[in-house]
């Protein structure tokens, strides 16, 4: 992609005079700018179009050319692509809309782009996107109007990449962050992605040298693992990657088939991926930058104890409840930190923490509390709160907060309660010290770094998958060809999770009254007896189930009962006989599951059961397989992980159990991630402490693929 | 508070030369802005200060004085206001710190300050004040350093006045309001409010013609009752008040004795009351202004159909997330306007809703489609979304947008997804419309909007409390006399719930096995037996309560085993006997208690029962009375809401009994608010729709005022 992004020679195809039409103000954006390379208008007609050499076309001239812009109508894009490939251009940049965007027409037209780029062998960015900026070599290609602003330090070493499925707001985010001197290395608009996608920018700009974050806006993923392999890379190279995800409200396609596929809604599965990959998410554009700005300006904090300082003691007790809604702590600062604090803070200021220096406290106030905080041990974090509305205190003691904050190891986040004078800013500028705007800013940025840090501390003890099933692939085939249906029901969808080391109870499928007796006698009393049948998945709202059977002598009562319902309930059902299994002993209710996410792959669900589940959707989710050490987290995100805990009296229940479950039907999701689409473990019993689990009832989705 | 507000002469007493002092940063301020009154400075030996004759203290000028700004050492203060008596100077306005936020010392010094200023008839603002700013006449009595911006439109119709108890926030939200041309009349620092406390400023502001919208900043309520008496008298007015409420994080006072007490924390009641009376929130400077942006430019919408219209498809996206997150609806336009649309729209657009006008629309582009969605009849709000990175738009439409804003009756917010240029902001200015910076201050501007039009909408029409106890009192009286106690057991519970209306279920309690088994005989088996003492709260864990029992002979057993069990439970409880009852009846288990708040007064809580309860905290909370309606709205308000619908199979619950039940215990919370601390009534079993309520278990704790 180097080509791409550093091109040494570009050719814009559809340059006019002037800045009416997008390939004018293109090219006047490039060449204003002032692009280090060289630049080629063609024009039909034209001999010169912005004091440069034009040509009729790309193969007239006689230089090599790194990168074509086509800015021309829709209609002609194809042959222009054409012609680059005979000039064996690498990359073309599409800005020219009228494709998947503008209904069939446009969308037989990117189909054919598609086609004639891959028959020339040239790569395509676009179409319909609003262009690239390149800061370095000053390469401004694209349309947009909000990048007519100072270009930033170049040789700086943290910088952002930005690559957008939106270019309004790609090159917006540009635009605000360079008024906080953010520095951007690169800015792309992806446009319609009919060849390179969003990974394949981003993967490039990650390995830059000077790129410290990503940030991505994303309307929907066009290849869902590669972004996943992009975040593991970043994670290698501790570049954290900031993400807008919308289209949240978007509807969730085809209807779910079992209970956890109606649960795990896309934008849950893209949460649960992005969480399980650490990368970090903003939902407002003002956050999306300050998060970036915490990310590239500082380091990450060690633990998580802030110091807050203020001369206003109203934005200490705000910022105070930010941070601890965070989950940050405030602790009190020891006395010998106080006892320096007191020589120079007034009386009717604070010396505890938050640290309310007072309006009129010395003029070096914030600098010598920051060498008190500098050596507190109990200290991670510090957010100094000021007013820039004048640049007074900036003069007085700005170097030397500068100083220190590079010099202290740890974050000095600043804050000011009042907009930022032009002066402040210059001199913040000047001073290298970023400054955040909002309270909300502030903390959520360093909410963020403390979640990229821990993040980090487990990638950098991976926690291996430790359990494998033995060679079990000839008998799950066996069991899914047993029963060849779309439902996998009860008794075989046990069978599948036992060949994976989950328990499961004995049982068996009766024939008849008799039979079900030789049974219940084997496993003991009391027993349930249910409707076998893949056509009958709801069984208790068909009424074809009989819990707590004492004795022989009710079983065939209740057998007959259950085929009596049956029969009317689902008049074409086979049926294949009727389950006997033991009575579970009472636990916590719970559910389980498996979706395979058709961009994401498998994912495992966990869930609270009963009426919690059906009236709170209480769900976690995450990516197959899952370490054991995930399976308890994934559990502890639950609303009724307190549940398990114990309440009302009753004993914690066995939370290993149930992670090593979770662990070995996530397995099993990596498996059989092409035979199955859904499985439901719903309820399963968690039983006190050191006496396992029991699953009640399952029920599997095949893959119709296979089916 | 007219002479505070606008006084027409006033002293400064601690005025001195230059601004270093915050005497002199203050004086400086009065008059560099331009103050119309009349301007005394007060210091004991110069003649003159800062070109003004100044005098040695209030009494040796001539002239009337209406404010006098203190702004010398604490120490002082006192004799200061005590000369502002003698001079017949009615409000001084001190800044000095030095009071109840230094220490002993400083407390000591602010009672005395209490003191002399009732002593000698003066009203005080502050201290530890950051001063007033009244913007008509120029008044800056501040030594604020944010106020040294353009004033704004002092004719304006629409202004916004500041009440905050952080001097720093409130001048800095005028800070950050004026960049986007809000409107300001007073911002008040109202410091420690040893006297004059945020309701009186409040009040004066809210009935001032040009007054719109009221910020407030609030630590703490000094006085609950006044303003919960100022939130009514804005919705008579129709002014809404926007309040920033911190202090979350602070714990919560001495630990509460029952349930009910325990869920509701300090920051949920106010959340409570400010719900109630219809105070709109804000978390954060940017939302606060957000917020009074959308109040104070804008009509508010009918409904809740939103259209966004947008040159950049990814705006238009992250837009309607946001919309839809906040439940507006973003219906599709109809084929008419469509029509009308798409002769302008190029086809890559969208002219559905979001309206995608393309980069490439005509430069009338937004005016034509706001005259469109002028006269759609599904649409209530229009959200324009643009970039002002450059002023082009502005130019060349800015004036009909202006103009059509003003006159569709339909709220149309801007919103820009670059920065504002300065260009920009000047037309914006000019042309008197308000554009919003981030998405989510845009959105939840307009969900403020819906949120007050929908609480003006209830005001509209009050649903009285439509029912009134009989004269109850001396019986209730006997109840409360019958057991002096602090707590109140279960039995005399049910009877004063009993005495309001409340349905009880039959219940004795008895003596000897004997009598309990002729009130058994009497209400029916099967039955409960509890041990009933104000001294065992904690039935069921002390195991006092046998459930279920189905006959005659079961009762002696029961009744000696409660006994036996609750002697060692708790050796010195005055056991009253056995309390025997029907067995509830099955239903939804909920919880509801009152709680008598120590400022807002008499609280009805309602919850989801048994776990629910204990794994979520799923409360509902609002000030009593309840009306119906209200009740309704409460229960509505729980988590567990859908429980009463029935799930799982379950019949739909009494919901109607349930309010009814609430709207009585809030009579009775109202009734009793000197006698109660706390009331529990947990569990309350709501049966199926039509079969009422049954109360299984309450509790009282009485106030220990009387008890």
């Amino acid at each position: 992609m180097k080509q791409f992004f550093y091109p040494e020679s570009i050719a814009v195809i559809g340059a006019s005079e002037g800045t009416e039409k997008i390939g004018g103000k293109t090219l006047d954006a490039i060449i204003s700018h002032g692009y280090e390379g060289r630049i080629y208008p063609i024009h039909p007609r034209h001999t010169h179009i912005g004091g440069l050499k034009a040509y009729p076309d790309v193969v007239s001239i006689e230089d090599k050319i790194d990168l074509a812009i086509i800015a021309i109508p829709a209609q002609l894009v194809c042959e222009a692509v054409r012609q680059c490939g005979q000039k064996a251009i690498p990359y073309v940049l599409v800005v020219s809309s009228g494709f998947n965007e503008a209904g069939a027409e446009g969308q037989a037209l990117q189909a054919e782009l598609l086609r004639v780029s891959k028959e020339v062998g040239v790569r395509v960015s676009g179409p319909n996107s609003e262009g690239l900026f390149t800061t370095r070599t000053k390469l401004a290609a694209t349309f947009s109007p909000a990048i007519n602003i100072e270009i930033g330090d170049l040789a700086a070493k943290r910088q952002i990449g930005i690559v957008s499925q939106s270019g309004g707001l790609g090159f917006g985010f540009y635009n605000r962050g360079r008024r906080d001197n953010l520095n951007f290395n690169h800015i792309v608009s992806v446009g319609n992605q009919v060849d390179l996608e969003l990974s394949d920018y981003a993967d490039y700009i990650i390995e830059q040298p000077e790129t410290a974050v990503v940030m991505m806006y994303v309307e929907s993923f066009a290849n869902a693992k590669r972004f996943v392999e992009l975040a593991r890379r970043a994670a290698v190279l501790r570049k954290p990657i900031v993400i807008v995800k919308v289209g949240r409200s978007v509807a969730g396609g085809k209807a779910a088939a079992s209970h956890t596929g109606a649960l795990a809604s896309p934008a849950k599965v893209v949460d649960a991926v992005l969480d399980a990959c650490g990368v970090l998410r903003a939902d407002d554009q003002g956050e999306l930058l300050d998060i970036a700005a915490g990310l590239t300006n500082y380091a990450l904090p060690k633990d998580d104890r802030v110091a807050v300082v203020s001369p206003s003691g109203g934005t200490a007790v705000w910022l105070t409840d930010a941070l601890q809604a965070q989950g940050f702590e405030l602790p009190t600062l020891d006395e010998n930190s106080q006892s320096v604090l007191q020589t120079f803070i007034p009386s009717f200021g604070s010396t505890a923490n938050p640290v309310d220096i007072t309006a009129q406290t010395t003029v070096h106030g914030y600098s010598e509390t920051l060498e008190v905080l500098a050596k507190a041990d109990n200290i991670d974090a510090i957010i100094l709160a000021a007013s820039f509305a004048h640049e007074k205190r900036l003069i007085s003691e700005g170097q030397r907060i500068a100083e220190l904050s590079r010099s202290i190891g740890k974050p000095v986040l600043l804050y000011s309660y009042t907009l930022i004078s032009e002066g402040s800013r210059a001199r913040l500028r000047d001073l290298g010290l970023h400054c955040f705007t909002t309270i909300r800013g502030c903390v959520l940025a360093l909410a963020a770094m403390r979640d990229y840090r821990n993040f980090l501390d487990k990638e950098k003890q991976p926690e291996r998958v430790d359990w494998l099933p033995g060679p079990v692939q000839t008998k799950v085939k066996a069991v899914l060809k047993s029963y060849p249906g779309k439902v996998i029901a009860e008794f075989q969808a046990k069978q599948l999770m036992e060949l994976y080391g989950i328990p499961i109870a004995q049982e068996a499928i009766a024939t008849d009254p008799e039979h079900a007796r030789q049974i219940a006698a084997r496993i003991g009393y009391p027993v349930a007896l249910k409707v076998h049948s893949a056509d009958i998945t709801h069984k208790t709202e068909a009424q074809v189930v009989q819990l707590g059977l004492p004795d022989d002598r009710s079983i065939e009562p209740a057998f007959r009962q259950i085929l009596s319902r049956a029969k009317p309930y689902a008049p074409d059902a086979v049926i294949d006989g009727v389950l006997v299994q033991a009575m579970a002993k009472p636990g916590v209710e719970m559910m389980a599951g498996i979706v395979m996410d058709k961009q994401f792959g498998p994912m495992i669900m966990i869930g609270s059961g009963g009426i919690f589940a059906e009236v709170l959707e209480d769900t976690a989710l995450a990516p197959a397989p899952l370490s054991l050490s995930e399976s308890h987290s994934l559990i502890r995100r639950l609303k009724g992980n307190k549940l398990l805990d114990g309440v009302r009296g009753q004993p914690a229940a066995d939370r290993n159990s149930l992670a090593q479950f979770l662990v070995r039907l996530s397995i099993m999701a990596v498996n059989l991630q092409n035979d199955l689409v859904e499985f439901d473990v719903n309820p399963v019993f968690v039983h006190p402490d050191g006496q396992g689990i029991t699953i009640v009832d399952a029920l599997g989705i095949r893959s119709t693929d296979e089916g």
